[in-house]
């Protein structure tokens, strides 16, 4: 059994409409005259990019853009811009400017830009030995989280698969949220990238309790502590109050700002609790059915939960609580149902995809995606319900 | 109105029965050798400090033990310290082992250690230019969340007063809490202690929200926002639930470790959002009374929140709820009654005076208690209810 909890945080964290005017102080409190902003094309192409650029300016910051990257990125890109942008001045701060994969690409290049090298060098747990370059963090999605997160999400090329580079190192110094940069997001990405978000809060929330992880040492990924379950709960109720009208009506200011308060949330939960069996499922189904990331977390989330209700009963309840679903006198298996179905009609109204069958997946795939989930086991640990092979395949049976 | 509030935050927690023992973890995570510790009598006389001594010897750090600290430490104490331990090495991590004074005094100390000079010139807001040196909190009350805050408060001897030093780069590299460490704390002290817990919560979560508050540019207390409440009301709900049985049956570890989460807690809500009224009039009754701080803010509690239930409605209901105080077809000032008498039964039930008359105060001295108190702008401008002196005085009349 274990007998502690670590909660890591990001130093400073800024939020506000219209805080993106607070770039300025905070490049003034990292001490930055040189700055490089990583970005990704759809920013440019939405004319954030030259707003934030002007205001740069108009701050007389030595600036150097980059804006190459993509869902996801290979980690080329990471030392493509890397290289490019310390041949043309000495950087002192790094803005990761967009969605999560603008954020995770600054990650990675303020890690080489400290510590040199190739990001291969750094994929293992612990392997990067101490702070990298001041990164602040402006997210554009209310999603990932990566603005408070220690995971960088990246491509290896050479071996062709998606790799989670982790490290508590990889925080952010500075999270700067302004809800105004995401009012234009399109529905579908406000759905996949805030039913994700919903999923990191419910996965933490109903993550292993940290006594019962099984491991050893230092681990990023603990379990569920006191803290992480606070914020975790008010995140789910922030995304499930605030999703719908955040997809349908993305000019509603409010929505967005609770909904990217709530992916901020949902963030700082995970990032110390970790996520668990639709995390660890949605790995190998990315690879199959080329979905993007939030459609499967989601689509598999109602049936994760309603695998795992048995082991946490007291949470699910919990969870009925925060979303204002009477149960004073309904059974922990009621319960857990009244759940799930709310979940279930969350992805029916924000129009994403509640079965496999229906976004390509071959049925005789499944105990292949189960075997490949079960090998993941900083996620698999962290699920309440410990999956034994049948039970993986049962879910995504039921899931098909 | 302001339009961002700002959140910051220790970058590193550890929490947990025994864990102690991370304190190899946490030194060699700052890369430490040559360590600092800063305690005071009762530790020593409670065998705390030969416990955590040993362990540094047995992982073979270099140490050197100050054992002086004393309640609100006179800022020549923290000149000693620097001047004793400089002398003998070089030092590159501080541990503030103790209360909050011994932690207050770490911090001080740390700050001369990075920067130099004397406190004194320390005293203005963002007087300090960057981090102070490496510091490890480790509370041995639950109360001050000086673990986590960026407050020291400290006796300026030279004009005899007590001195809050706030700046975000007070806040400790590192907090470690262990319980265990809390289980001796005499019922008198834990009360005393508990309760001002309490009333940072409730100052935080009921403080003016941080579009209302009334300063221009960066300020320290900000006002509530949305992380510092959620992490207010379950401070709330911790110490509430078991600062009785923490008073009653010291041993209790479960009662332990909820009250040193839930100061912690309390801690990073109002070292972010402020305290209020409460807070502003202990300062002068703390002048005329030398009454404890906790006894001076636990006792003007239940009548600040009354004096700001008015204010505040939507939110006194959310403590009620809390509280499990039943309230479905209450009105809000019936809401507030029963949330005030409960504090006020908590009072009782932990032996705390409820009576300024009964702590010695004179009543002729109220006016001046008011105008001193009306003077803390800082903590005053987060008091949701806008006090002026004829309030102020009828506040502290209904607690006389
Ligand atoms: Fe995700
Ligand atoms: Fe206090």
């Amino acid at each position: 059994m274990r007998n502690y909890w670590d909660f890591f945080s990001t130093e400073r964290i800024i939020f506000g409409n219209g805080s993106i005017q607070r770039l300025d102080a905070a490049l003034k409190s990292l001490k930055a005259k040189h700055v490089l902003l990583i970005t990704d094309p759809g920013i440019v192409k939405s004319g954030i990019l030259s707003r934030v650029e002007q205001l740069l300016k108009s701050w007389e910051y030595e600036l150097i853009v980059y804006d190459g990257a993509i869902p996801e990125p290979p980690i080329e890109k990471a030392v493509e811009c890397f290289e490019f942008a310390k041949s043309q001045m000495n950087i002192d701060a790094i803005i990761g400017l967009g969605g999560g994969s603008s954020i995770d690409l600054a990650k990675i290049v303020a890690l080489l830009l400290e510590h040199g090298g190739h990001p291969r060098q750094y994929f293992g747990e612990n392997a990067i030995p101490h702070a990298i370059a001041p990164l602040i963090a402006i997210p554009t999605t209310a999603g990932t989280g990566s603005e408070v997160t220690s995971v960088a999400v990246v491509t290896d090329t050479q071996h062709n698969i998606k790799v989670g580079i982790s490290n508590n190192f990889l925080r952010p110094k500075i999270a700067l949220l302004d809800p105004e940069l995401t009012v234009e997001l399109p529905p579908y990405v406000t759905a996949c990238s805030g039913i994700d978000a919903l999923a990191h809060a419910v996965e933490a929330y109903m993550a292993t309790d940290f006594k019962y992880i099984r491991a050893e040492g230092e681990i990023l990924f603990q379990g569920s502590n006191p803290i992480s379950d606070t914020l975790a709960l008010q995140a789910i109720q922030l995304i499930c109050r605030n999703l719908v009208v955040a997809v349908q009506q993305g000019a509603n200011i409010e929505a967005r700002s609770n909904m990217l308060q709530g992916s901020l949330l949902a963030g700082m939960a995970f990032s110390n609790a970790g996520t668990a069996a639709a995390h660890a499922l949605a790995y190998p189904l990315g690879g199959l059915t080329k979905s993007p990331h939030g459609e499967l977390t989601g689509l598999l989330l109602p049936y994760v939960m309603s695998f795992n209700a048995e082991a946490q009963p007291k949470k699910m309840r919990s969870i009925a609580h925060a979303l204002a679903l009477p149960c004073d006198h309904l059974t922990n298996k009621e319960v857990a149902a009244l759940v799930v179905r709310k979940v279930m009609e969350l992805l029916e109204s924000i129009g994403l995809p509640t079965k496999l069958s229906s976004i390509g997946l071959k049925r005789e795939t499944i105990p292949e995606v189960a075997d490949s989930a079960l090998k993941i086991d900083r996620l698999i640990r962290n699920n309440p319900r410990t999956p034994n092979r049948d039970g993986m395949i049962s879910l995504l049976e039921a899931a098909f």
